[in-house]
């Protein structure tokens, strides 16, 4: 295990509520809260037993005022989240309780943990892999239950397992490979060498193949499906946005850091997080093409993985809805005829030909008719119906999906060599850098510079 | 104690963090848990000691599918916040995950607890009384730490032994009274009484009368000074609001439910909360009264603590000045002569004249002179310059000094009763009505009226 210095950090979310957390991790942080914490029987948390939990008073050391009522927590290494001592300070969840208690703790001793540092001592500690610390923050920003789900068996290690074991696979072979350079004078050990090689890549290639499957779904459950709604002015996209909001219960979060306006609202379809792009101003003005200018709303669209365009089945299309249909060409959207409890002007021979293959479902949102179907025609395009995150190992987090496209592409050409009749040798340099790359998805070659950027993107006090 | 069933609650602050806590209250409080929980040991909770911490993960009953990885905090009754069997769950601090297990331990067999309801549960068990109850919501709202010190204070009890003490005496004289109603044919008696009465219940008198001397200090610290800055386009009300946020840690609050335009920005002056009223107005705009009318600024004049009003050192007064001038007499305010860097042009005798006996204080925003003494301006108006929250028991709590002046009523009707010879048990009906009046507020003689409206202020899950 490596030597830290001891770290601290509000570990609750920022807020009023009725518990705050002060977080201390490393070699100090039992002593550090000594010097803080007195207990009404005076014994000191160096005195108690790991797990137990303990009332009392933060005292400030300077004044020996009475700082705050807490509850702490002592977790002693290895049987804590960083395998270092851990000490949970549970106070009043103020704004100003917290900072004062945290201010406190740095005072004693403790160093303001960065963002991910409790998590990257988990990993530096060897607690968990790289995926595994991944899946920590994947989990926490989680927007439905079968993200979760997937945040939840990647940290539990079912990724990571896989991963290795094919790298195990892949060493054998560079082993193998060894042997053949080391005596080439034997001939048939390169027989033996170059079908067992073959095969272990081959095996090796179809698992990774299997992985990026699952990548697209993977990418959308933990990242949520980028949706616009669009169509003409008064067919109805305020109502479809309220009646999708309605029926499955809306995550709104903001984003921090940027202005006010820019919301994220998140709409459980079905296990599928929409993120609804620009709602408010579909709210506001019912025309996100007017609203925003025809130059970014073609940005907007480009950059969505589904758009619902609103056709209105009592009037016929008009020359506008065509130039829409230009503008979707080649995208992933559905077709919602809206207004079926209106008499029918719209040629729907001529909307069928237009969407050719797209999916086309109508609906009637003053009577809350369709809905089901339109959230089933999503479910359809991005999961074929059915999402079964339980049982599977799904691959969801972008720099895994690029590593995992890398160790394909070299895979597969250490297979054309062996296949080629390349020397042995040269081939190894392939399969070799197969296992390196793997190696970065499960943190085992990953570099500072890597580790650094990826834990920076955590929350604080994680 | 009385007997309750079990209720659960997030008691972490919304949003995205590292932690959150799921907490569980009541008899069925260690089984509902063990319905969910799994230890590596398979050992239940209920077989643990009190106060231990047990890491394991969380199970759906129905599906047996894992549902969260957790650590679990297990307090038995009698040494819990609610004197009751405390669970509490620690779950990663996503939104989708502390909802699931919120979720499981409802089906399990908890109730979703009120706003406040551990609390209450708290002082129904009478582990804290009401005043103590009330700092524990008051020190999560504090905005200041002397605020949060008064709170802190007043939930340790202070204020409560004062009142039982004061609640003490008159109940003394109260038994002294009976003596001598029950026995009115003894002269010798009544004479006793009446001096001893009268001794007593002027004690009581002077010690409510120096609590309401803290109150109106006391409730800024509660509740801020609701500070409004005015003055004519252009002195420098942006600069004078920039240079208090910036000097001063703000503290940035929403308003829950309203709409997201109205925002709280509080500044911490010398320990005194400062509520800047209206001040997304006053950046975009640089012009309060311009921007929200008239009338409405009247009103918002009205209602404020504090006025800081700006003036321009290198302009005379205008016609504009003078009508501000005008609508600010008889209110607490501040003149601030910015802009000292520039040439004079106003007259500072006109200035003074106008203002008679307030505070005069001479700025160079750009130059960064005179904040400090603007500062020390506000402290003294409201503090006479020092606030001594450690070693004083303020009342914060407009409930407490409503009935802190209600109780100054009754008993000094009483000692002018006394005073004029009026009969002894007619006296006696003035002094219990103050022992029950002051018995409200530690929530001896509450009714369920009251406790409901009260705890409902709380925020969830305390």
């Amino acid at each position: 295990m490596m030597e830290f210095d001891t770290i601290a950090a509000i570990s609750t979310p920022s807020g009023e509520g009725a518990i705050a957390i002060v977080r201390l991790s490393g070699p100090e942080a039992v002593a550090i809260a000594d010097r803080l914490f007195r207990a009404p029987s005076a014994k000191a948390l160096a005195e108690q037993a790991s797990h137990t939990i303990h009332y009392g008073h933060i005292e400030d050391p300077a004044t020996k005022e009475t700082a705050e009522e807490v509850m702490v927590a002592l977790m002693r290494a290895p049987k804590t989240f960083t395998r270092e001592d851990v000490v949970e300070i549970n106070c009043h969840g103020g704004i100003v309780s917290v900072n004062r208690v945290l201010s406190l703790a740095l005072r004693a001793g403790a160093r303001l943990a960065e963002p991910g540092e409790f998590t990257k001592r988990a990993f530096l500690n060897g607690r968990i892999d790289l995926s595994q610390a991944e899946a920590v923050m994947d989990l926490i920003r989680a927007k439905t239950d079968r993200a979760m789900d997937v945040a939840l068996t990647q940290m539990e290690g079912r990724l990571s397992r896989l991963i290795s074991s094919l790298r195990q696979a892949l060493l054998e072979s560079i082993a193998q490979m060894e042997v053949n350079i080391d005596y080439p004078e034997y001939d048939d050990v390169e027989e033996m060498t170059r079908p067992m090689m073959l095969e272990k890549a081959q095996w090796v290639q179809s698992e990774i193949a299997k992985l990026l499957q699952t990548s697209q779904q993977g990418k959308i459950l933990r990242e949520g499906l980028s949706t616009v709604i669009i169509g003409r002015p008064n067919v109805g996209k305020s109502s479809l946005l309220n009646s999708l909001v309605q029926e499955n219960k809306a995550i709104v979060t903001e984003i921090a850091g940027t202005t006010r306006d820019i919301i994220e609202e998140y709409v459980n379809v079905r296990g599928v997080p929409l993120r609804l792009v620009d709602t408010a101003g579909i709210r506001e003005t019912e025309d996100i093409v007017e609203r925003i200018g025809v130059e970014r709303s073609r940005k907007v669209l480009k950059e969505a993985d589904l758009i619902l365009y609103v056709l209105n089945y009592a009037e016929q299309l008009t020359e506008e809805d065509l130039l829409l249909f230009e503008a979707v060409r080649d995208m992933n959207y559905i077709v919602v005829i809206n207004k079926t409890d209106l008499p029918q002007q719209i040629d729907l021979d001529q909307v069928k030909e237009l969407t050719s293959d797209k999916r086309l479902v109508t609906t009637s949102l003053i009577e809350e008719e369709g809905i089901d179907q339109l959230e089933e025609a999503i479910a359809e395009l991005f999961f074929e119906g059915e999402i079964e995150a339980g049982d599977m190992t799904y691959v969801s987090n972008v720099r895994h999906i690029s590593l995992l496209h890398q160790a394909h592409q070299t895979i597969s050409d250490a297979i054309s060599a062996a296949e080629m009749d390349v020397p042995v040798d040269m081939i190894q340099i392939d399969v070799t850098r197969t296992w390196e790359i793997l190696g970065e998805i499960i943190g085992d070659t990953a570099d500072d510079g890597l580790l650094n950027q990826l834990f920076s993107q955590f929350c604080l006090g994680k």
